[in-house]
């Protein structure tokens, strides 16, 4: 048999997505590895991503964060993290989407974020929003989420530092 | 000696502020007290005001909140509730700001509010952000933000509730 020109080709021929919602243990390592993966967090951001799996299974639904896994043959490759909005009606916000970097490029994020979408309507949820840096680094993610579906409602200057404004973004969902 | 006209005309005479930070707990009641008195909160509005006091108490400075108390001949009439803003360098929010109703109208409200804004100052902070609804009842307090100085920054329509935005201003500090 011919060998793949490359891991990552061999990889795509053999995609098949399963996706779960409940959280596990190992699962803070998996978030590590994804987010990791990215070389696009700094540590402590990658810090606040395993917090938010930790604060999970420690606290349950009261931490206010969900998750959605995406599985490939039983390896964790990308992951949603997501949460009502204190205080709001039926708001919701996306606070991390991220792909393993072995998987980029296949579309899986688009397909984990329709998932989360979904999910996220069952629960009631009416609106998402997405809040991101407006630094050049972060123009792919911008257009993925345009692409997505999602609105630039705002643009806060100097808020991450100044010369790093946030932008948020909104997907009003239909019913 | 004649009778005051009416017990807040008395009241008026009697005005001199004094500032503090470091939280008691009995400064618990008196949040519940100076929220419940503007009659302006719902019940669970009142809690969240409440539980930020407990949780200061409990875990000190790791909570993220800090508070200013304006006390008049000892009784404690208005309070701030703010906070750096995890993730932004020097970004603050302002959580709550109240004046005990028996105090309304005498200026106290922008008082506390300047000496909250030179405190962040201190800390280092260099822009303070305050996130409030643009409902037709929340007309004055956006009114007293922009009277102090605070800019509109974003619309975020339908985000509390469909017809309830969330509207957010913003102040940069001068050094």
């Amino acid at each position: 048999m011919p060998k793949p020109n490359n891991e990552k080709e061999a990889l795509m021929e053999k995609l098949d997505l399963t996706y779960r919602t409940t959280v596990h243990p190992e699962d803070a390592k998996n978030v590590r590895q994804i987010v990791e993966s990215s070389g696009f967090f700094n540590d402590s951001e990658i810090e606040i991503a395993v917090e938010l799996v930790q604060e999970l299974l420690q606290k349950g639904e009261v931490s206010g964060y969900y998750f959605v896994f995406a599985e490939n043959n039983g390896r964790c490759i990308a992951y949603t993290c997501f949460g009502p909005i204190p205080a709001t009606q039926s708001s919701y916000d996306l606070y991390w989407i991220a792909v393993h970097d072995d998987f980029r490029g296949q579309g899986i994020g688009r397909k984990i974020l329709e998932y989360t979408e979904k999910l996220i309507g069952r629960m009631g949820g009416t609106r998402v929003y997405i809040e991101t840096s407006g630094r050049k680094q972060y123009l792919p993610t911008r257009k993925f989420y345009a692409s997505c579906g999602y609105s630039l409602v705002a643009r806060l200057d100097d808020f991450y530092a100044p010369g790093d404004a946030k932008i948020i973004y909104v997907k009003p969902l239909r019913g």
